[in-house]
Formats: C-alpha cells, structure tokens, sequence
C-alpha cells in the first residue's frame, strides 16, 4: 500500500519522477468558492526553484505550474480563479534532466541516498537524479501548499519559515524576529550578521567540495485554539510526520523540543494569563496536540547533501566495492531552498485541521 | 474529523477517557494464524503501569486486559490464542479513579495541561484526571502494540527503548549498550552509572514538587531493507508522528538527527560496505524514507511532566487569574515510564510498513 | 488490509464473533456536545433483537448496549448523556450462546453460508454461529446508527425503513405510506392486507422446514440538496456500499432502480418545478449522487436465509460430499429483521455525509 | 471531505472537468514490476470513446492517454513499459469542447442532471458539458480499471461485461454465453437476436428525441476464494459502490439479486460440490462478501440518458420556470458504451482486494 497522498479532508496526491516526462498532482477537498491567485501560487514555485539563491545549485528549472481542473476564471476578481469543489489537477513538466548526467549511476549506489534502499523495496528503479527520491517530487508539495496557504489566509493564518542554523552557525533566537526579511537574504535567515556567516560556511564547504546540514524554523501566527485530532492526529504529530516526510530531514521538535529534556516542569509550564496570546511559548503552540491560539513554533533538522565532491566508498550492484566521485550540481546545504516546503508541508497540515475542526462540535 | 485510529494496514483504534468505566480498543488488520501469547501481552501492560518502578506515582492501576474478540485457543500451543483475521477487541476496566481528586479542576485549567485547549475545541470536556487526554490511554496503545510486536517477532524485528537522558543526566552512548539490562534499573536506563545519577535528579525534583524532561531513544534489529513508503508514508515519518502522539513527548531525531545540522556531508555519509550491517548509523537505518537493513535507531524527547506542587499562575473558566497549587499523584519525571510506550507505538509503525510492504512488488 | 471501518468522518467500527465474550464498537467523530438519549439507542437494540417479532427465531438474546466512554451525563437534561467529541466505546455481552448447537458443523461446511469462503480467507475460523460472519454482528451497526440517527434528528432528517416485499407477496407503493404503521405489524409492512400476506407465506416457510427473501425499502425526510461527494463517494454509492454489506443482501436500486431499464428519458426525468420538493421521484432523491432536497428512497433484496431445516448437499472439511441437515434456531425470513439494520446504515451514510458536507465550502 | 479517489491498496484519484484542459488521474499503489501494455491500455480507452459505436453520439473524442510517470520501458519486453512502483500519473487532453453548445445551459437545471444538485453542494459549477458530472470523467476510470486488469492477468482473473438489457429488449441467459463475441455488435450484446433488437429500439428512440435505459452485466472468471474483507468492505459491496459510482445507474444486484426475494432457501442455496467451480450460481460468487472461487457475476441497471431532443419543464438561476429543449450531441442509450466503463471499476475493486488479501493471513 503506497503513500503518495497526503492529509485526510485537504488532501494531496503527487506523482513524478525528476527525468520523466512530468510531475504533478491533485488537491482533492478544497472547499469551493476559494478565489485562487495563480501568481501567488507560481511565486511559491520560484522560490523553491533551484538557482532562486546564488548559493544553491547551478540547474535553473524554471518550473511552470500548468492547471488541468478544478478552477474557473473567478468572476469578479480579475486574474483571479475560483475553486469549484472539484480536484484541483496540475502537472510541472521536467525541462532540465540531462539523464547523461546520471548514466555512471546506473550499476552504483551512492552513499547516503535512498538508491539501494528503493532497489530492495520496489525491486527497480529510475536511477536517472533519484527518479521519484529527488527532491524535485518537492515542487508538487509547493504547488499544493500554496493553495493551502490561501485557504488558510481566509481564517487569518500566516506561516513562516526561516534558516535557524547552517553547520555551527546558530541563529540568536528572539520574539521580534524581523521574519519577512529572511527572504531578502540568499540563506533566507532574518537575522543580517547570522546569515553572512551562514553564506560564508556554504561556500566553503562548496569549495571543498563537501555539504552542510542546517535547521529551519517555523512560525505560524494566527491558528485558533482547536485545531488537531487527539488522540493520533495531533496537530504536532502531523506537523511531526510532515516535516520528516521531507526529503534529507533528520528531526522535529515543537516549542522548547530537545531542550525540555533538561528542563524542570516549574520552568516549562507556560503560565496561563487572561488575555490574547503573546510570543513562542514552551509548548510550541499545542497541549495535548491541540491549538492553543498562542503563537505556534516548531524546527526541523536537515542533514548535508549527500552528494558530494569527495570520494566515498560504496558497493556496486554486484556487490563489489567501490569508489564513487559523484559529478552534477547540487546544493551544498539543503536549508535555504527547505524552507518553502517546509512552510507548504505546515499549510498542507494547518488547511486539513482547519476543515476537520468543521466537524468537531454539533 | 476525529483521530483515533493509527495506522492503514495493521489498525489500532482507541477509545476510554481516564475516569470513564473503561478503556480499550481495535486491533483491526492484524493477520490470521497469528498463535499469541496473551501473557506476553499482560506484561508490556504491567511494564507500563503506574507503580512499576518506585520512581513514579504511587497509584497501583493494576490493569488488565480482558479479550472479547478476535482470538480463539490455539489448537497446539498451550496457553497462546490464535487469531483468526477478525478484529480483536479489548478493554481494560477503570479502577482507581478517585474522581474527588479532581474537583478543584473543574473550574480552573492546569498549565502545561489540554484542559484550555480541549474545552475550545470540543466547547465540553471530562475534568477528571485529563479524560482522554490523560496519558492513561497509552494503556491501549501498549496493548496493539504487544500483538504488533508478536506479528513482528515472525519476521525477527526486535523493539528495545531505553532512557537516554534525565534532566542533565544524559547517557553516554555506544554500539554495544546491555539493553537488556535497562529493565533492571527503575529509571530504565541501560548504563548503571547514568541510572543512578538518573534516579538521584528525579527523587531530588520529587522532594521539591518538581518534575523533570527525559529522553527515550529506541533501537530495533532485524528490520529487513524496503519497509517505508514513499513520498509522504516514509518509515521515519510516520515513527515521528507516531512518536509525537505520545502525551507529553516534544521531538524527534532519527539516527544523527538535530546532530547532523553541524556536520558535513562527507562525514554524515555512511559508506556503504559488501556484507550485512552493522551498529548505529547517521541515517539511522532509512534512507528515502525506506529502512535499509540496518539498525533502525531514534529517539524522542519527553517534557517535564506538567502536575507539580508548586503553585502556578492561570485562569478559571471565568477568565479571571488564579493561583493553582495541584495535589494527586503524579510521576516527576516521564521518560521510564514512556519506555514501553515508544516501544509500543514503533511496533504499531513497524507493522503496519510489514504489511504494506506485501503489496509493493508483483 | 481489514474492513472492520464504516465511514470517513463519522465512522464506526466494529468488533465481535456471535460466541466470543462479546461484540462492540467505536463510534469516532461524532461532534461534541450532541444530547443523546441512550434508551432510545437501547430501544434501536430492542427493534433488531432475535424474538422481538413473534415470526422470527425463538432466540431472546436481551441485548443491553454497555457505554463505556465518549459521554457523560448530560448537564441540563435529565436522562441524556452528552457526547465529548472523543470516541464513543461500547460493548454488548454475548449471552445465549449455546456453542453445543453448533459442534456438528465443525467439520462441514453450510450452503449459503460463509463457512468455506472464510476458510479459504483467513485459513481458521470460529464455526460457532457463523463467527464473525453471523448477523449478530450487525447489533454494533444498530447501535453506530442509532448515534447517527440522533446526530441526523439535528438536521431534521427521518430514516424510515419498510418490508415492501417477501417472497411473492409485494405491497403496493404509494406516496401517503403510513409508515410510523409499519412497526405495528410483524412484518414491518405499512399495508395491512399485504403484512397479513406476508405473515401468512412466512409461517407456511417455516413449517415446511424453509425459508424466503424479502425486499427492504427505505425513505428518508429532510435531507437537504447537498450531501454526496462526486466522482466516487457519491451518495448512492456509499448506500449501496452499505447496503450491500448487510448480510444476505443481494441487490440496492435507487428510486426507480431497475424499472428505469425499461423506461425512456421523457418518462425518467423528474421535472424540475419551483417551490419545495414532494414526494417520490424516479430519481430516487440523488442526481450526480448529491441529494437533490427531494425525499431519498432507496429498496434492499434480501436472499432467503441460508439455514434450513432441509437436507442439502454439500462437503466436509476432508472435501467428501455430505448431506446436511441444519439444527438451531433461524429466521425464515430476515427481511422484517433486517429493517432496523438498513435504517442504521442508512443513517451511518448520512450522518458521515452530513458533516463531510461541512468543508464542501469555503 | 471530497471523494475523488477509489480503493485502499489499489487507488485510482481522479481529477478534470469536461471542458477544461485535461482530466487525468493518479493510480496509487500498483505493485512494482508489472510489465504493462500502453497498447491494451489506449485500447480500452477507445472502447469507452463516443463514436465506438455508431448507435451512440456523434461526437469523436480520440482520447490519447499521455503517460507522465511510475513507468519505465521494459527492459526485457519490447513495447512494454514496467512499473516502478511510484504513482502512475496521467492525463487526456479535451480536445472536441465546444463550449458554446452549452451557453444555454448557464442559466438553466436540466432536469435529469446534477446542475442544480451541484450549484446547492458547491455554490458554484461549470455548466460546459456538465463540468466534473459529465461522463467523461468516467475515461480515467478505464485508463487505472486498465491498468488493473494488466494486474489481475497476473493472477488468471479475467473481466468481461456485456449489454444484457435495453429498454424492454432483454437478452435470454445461459451459462455457455460467447461472451467475445458481444463486442462484435455495437450494442455490446452476445446474444445476436436480442442485440438486433436492442439496436432497433434505441434507433427508434433516436428518431423520436428520446433515450433508453439498459442493463450492463458482468462476468468475472478465476477470482481465487478469499477475496473480499468482512464486514464492510465485503467484495460485493464494494462492487455496488463501483457500479453506483458510475453516472445513470440506478442499481446493481449480485448473482440471483432481486429474483432471490422471492425465492426459497432451498432453492437459493447453492450446493456445495466437491471438484472446481462451474457457472452462475445464486449466490453469485460471494459468499458473507468473500469470494468463493466460483464465477463472479452481477449487472447494473442504468437510466435512460437525461439528455433528450424534447421539451421538459424546468426552472432557471432566478426559480422561474421555463421549457428547455437540449440540443447537442448525445447517446440515445448509455448501455453499450457503459459496458468498459462497468468492467473498468470491476477491475479496480478486484486488483484491491487481490493486494488486500496479501496481508489477511500470517
């Protein structure tokens, strides 16, 4: 039983593998009547694109989000579509795959990618760029997203994702955290002095030809108190399983996460106060998995880019050892091209509560 | 839409609120043929009860399991059921539910607690001991997943967490842990030293009304390469779902995890070598999020508990600040006790995948 | 992959053989704060029970539904309980099992019935009273149902049920059917002189040692235009689904059914006229499979039960032909049973497709 | 919560409109390694064509399915592609949408039709050819029902349907029916007799502007026993909800269906008989919803088509009444080009329960 669709009542199936013909999918559960800005949804699609940042890979894939159903010419708002209901089809067709690229990767298995792992599941597989395990499967992702982002625009909810950490260097967290500047800066990290240093470990490891890991960061303002199903669909479980689900992403933590570990309850207990929420608690957000209204925060850990310049050591599909000196372009820290789809992996997860807490009271 | 089923293939569904006259549950897609041993089963549910180690509550919940369905007397194993494909119901009986230890609750929300949350969502809520958001009902996850862990015995997937970390006290780690041995010590930590330092922080925290995070890492042997399916039902996804639906639980890391943020690729890498696999990884054993044949290891991080003597500041239903000085009884610290949980929620994910990889190849 | 689930969003699940401890049932998704009256479920329980009309099986099985969470007493209604939002958990003890009816069909296996299906399926199976596969299980839709018929009442909607047909005798159809008259009889039919038919072709069945099919019609008031989720969840489909998943149904048809073969389009079509809808169409209430605001109707076929006191052919576990002649206790004719059951399913259907219409819009 | 996806572990999402760009579909979960037929599958695909029969509409679809992913050439079988385990995408462009036919049709219900149905679900439609009502849609069926055949032939089982009724023209049933030889007639019917008179009738309703109803029936041959999941997901329920999914029908009955209302056990229960399954039996190859290894038959009845050349009352947006008179180009009877269309949802509800059944025994 495979797992190609995502969410329950917002729900995404994405097909596609990187070299072929295209990729795509349908948003199924989209309320009718939605007015959809198809720009704001190709924006969405830019910013993931790789080359979008100086520091990311060289290939430019200049994606272009082609819709097949679902919307109509929304009749008074100009340049506006409306959602009818129906599944919302879309396809992104695949332009730069230079498959030769990727011929010497036929008879070998690279450190650290899912190729072998994917061989002894399915028994085949595309070896051309990683076939499905591509991080291009995550345009489709950004594409439903940002139609999910949309929707839960209408109930005042705004996500943002923002470069926390690159290798050793750690974002200073603080509560006024200047987030719409994060994309101003090529690392996407709101902090100016932070980010230089980020750019400047990038590119030396680049030069070296090696990767580096990362962390982003994520706020969503505005989600009310309710939303996520005890006692499995908990809003951090699905917040949680969205975010591992993201290709090279090692771990998620909600509010205070790892460090609650070390913590003392009479510490972590964010007090109770009359009033509106203020900024990121220790909880993150959720109690018991459900909205708080409080501001809701949450990280994800991604690992460095598996391929590298560097020479490492593997099997062929013999079995023989082997010496692979991988070729291509590739990022050299996944983090900043994450941080869209980590914020349209939490809009996909936020648009499903939002319409399962329809049915939550009589 | 509510959220109380966990997994597609092999499906557990729970019901029972703390102070209700039952708790219990589904297990629906579990195999025919399977002989089991309902004493086996009893004594993942003695692991996990309450007053199992000196270290925790004082309360004696002394559960049993009572089968109603599903099972009938193997023919040729004395003392083992076997079960017959037709799902398999159970509860367990409330017992030491002193509800008027509740009613100072009725009107106030405990910080730390589901209580606000809960009350928004649902606009009701059962006061007494959290309801269903108490972690009681872990008590039938415990139960699904002692006959997830028997179905995974047939195909040699071994289960075993353990206490990491307590407060300060982090364990050191190595590829050759006694784990057999974490059961020995109340705070189920495998390094004798650790426990003790362990057990020191969490009786010093109890005496002053306070309570402590952990963290419980797991590693499972045996899982053969191919369980997980991609793109979004990944292995590690859904083990972090499945992890940040445990009451109380704040992350999740797999293999090098929130660690893998300061590395680089050419270390992060695990080379790839003829022959079977080892100890411990950085991938953590999936790749893509498909396992590879190695060691499946993970852990997650569990916040101090949030009933503590001390008095805290919140608000009662009125909206109107008070101050809360909570009695009951309570562990200080989580991460023992959640050892058979985490171990019980990785064989309900593992089982399910077990199954789901039936259908992946004609 | 099991089907013990009915349902997406108002869904139940089920559990139970005939001769195990006991069936039961989670109700998940039902909203929070819905006044239930449990007397009127038990009364539901009451209508399906074996004995409750004096042509049915001698059996007085006495069934109590057992709440055991998901409620609590209802604050401002005496007698009421209120739903929480969390699962609704019920059992209902097996008590007139006299498994001894059954050890000579330990070994054989009964025409008409599921015996060889089941074993050929799961490869073991318990031959007491069908297992699993007896109608006793169908106590649990009953009760599920009666939960949703209270959710529905909200809405305004009635689900009423009605022998139209067994064996040769068929009541004539007419839209001012009496049909609060149908339960006075025990036939269940609205038509005295038809009823008095069927309870006369009934006995004459059973006498002679047979039995006989019927045909169950239902209608349902109130439904506004709305409900059904195209392209494949349509709301007739997810009737068919589930009246067809009753035992010993052998056929569904929606409004003019079958009879719409023989018919041309200009007599087919219902005219759409202004002002609010009326009787019956040949529509049946469904266009596109979205309830249309017009009166939902809808019949069932029921095979004659299998169990007879007849001498039939058929094989032993070993494959060698033998006669059988059944023993027990049996219904000569399930129709005038089954009614209850097809209103519980029908009102599961609508209540899932009540609120699934709930994110329809935005 | 929207319905565009069928089956569990076989799952075929559809998405499109009749007059937008394109509809296609996703099948999620076909096993890796099956070599499949692009040919057999566009074959399919013009069965289902309007214009495959000269008794339908005029209209000349040419439907080319595009293959976009989950497929690879075979490497050992020439033509064939393979599949990689990975969601199969697709899509049909519309090519032959003249949008102006239907102008008329934006301020005016069609009695017969989903339009006003739908505008009360959705608040909003695309009344050009029915939008997502259409029957075009039913094209992605029989592109995944085709792709699940490929599948089933794996197993031996083989899926034929065939026109057993066309207004008051009801073909004679035998066992030894020469069921290719249905496809030679353009009515789809094996029966060359009641096929001439079939065609007579739907030319007569042609020429007077009216349209017919008929039946669809179905015959599965080697369906192993076991298949099917008790209690809700029984094999032929899900078999109802296929067949009532699809647009115009109106019922669906299993084996003796509607005649075993007034039959008598002892006449409905099949014998069992030691040796291999043989022909149609009363119960029609299932029994408590497994399949038994016997023929599998059932048909479907279905309304004459809504679309007819004469005047009908009906109502406009502002509740007005008016007369419509249709215009356009449309089947006199839905019959014979439903007959792929029944076989394509057969084939999807059986490659289901064929991978279902891969995980009912230990």
């Amino acid at each position: 039983m495979a797992g190609n669709t995502f969410g329950k009542c917002f729900r995404l199936t994405t097909f596609g593998e990187s070299h072929g013909a295209a990729i795509g999918g349908t948003v199924d559960g989209c309320p009718a009547g939605l007015p959809l800005d198809p720009i704001a949804v190709q924006h969405e699609l830019d910013r993931r694109r790789p080359g979008s940042t100086p520091l990311g890979t060289a290939r430019t894939e200049g994606d272009r989000v082609e819709w097949l159903s679902g919307l109509l010419p929304a009749p008074d708002r100009p340049g506006h579509l409306i959602t009818l209901g129906t599944p919302i089809g879309f396809i992104i067709r695949n332009h730069d795959h230079r498959s030769t690229d990727y011929d010497h990767l036929k008879e070998v298995y690279r450190p650290g990618h899912a190729d072998l792992a994917w061989e002894r599941k399915y028994g085949v597989r595309d070896h051309r760029g990683g076939g499905r395990s591509s991080a291009r499967e995550t345009a489709c992702r950004v594409v439903g997203g940002a139609i999910a982002r949309q929707l839960l625009a209408t109930a005042g909810v705004r996500v943002q994702a923002y470069v926390r950490q690159v290798g050793e260097a750690v974002m200073p967290e603080r509560d006024d955290l200047p987030l719409a500047a994060a994309w101003d800066h090529p690392v996407r990290c709101p902090d100016p002095e932070a980010a230089a240093h980020m750019a400047r470990l990038i590119e030396q490891a680049r030069a070296e030809g090696d990767s580096l890991g990362g962390v982003v960061a994520c706020r969503v303002h505005g989600v009310p108190a309710g939303w996520g199903e005890p006692v499995f669909d908990r809003l951090d479980a699905d917040l949680a399983r969205a975010m591992l689900s993201i290709n090279a992403s090692k771990g998620f933590q909600m509010g205070s996460g790892y460090r609650a570990a070390a913590m003392r309850g009479s510490a972590h207990n964010d007090p109770i106060a009359p009033g509106p929420a203020t900024g990121a608690t220790n909880s993150g957000g959720t109690l018991g998995g459900i909205s708080t209204g409080d501001l809701l925060h949450f990280d994800v850990a991604f690992k460095p880019p598996s391929t590298i310049a560097k020479a490492q050591r593997t099997i062929d599909r013999q079995g023989r050892p082997v010496v692979l000196e991988a070729r291509g372009r590739h990022d050299p820290c996944v983090a900043p091209r994450a941080v869209p789809i980590v914020e349209a992996m939490a809009c996909l997860v936020l648009a499903d509560h939002m319409l399962r807490q329809r049915s939550a009271r009589v």
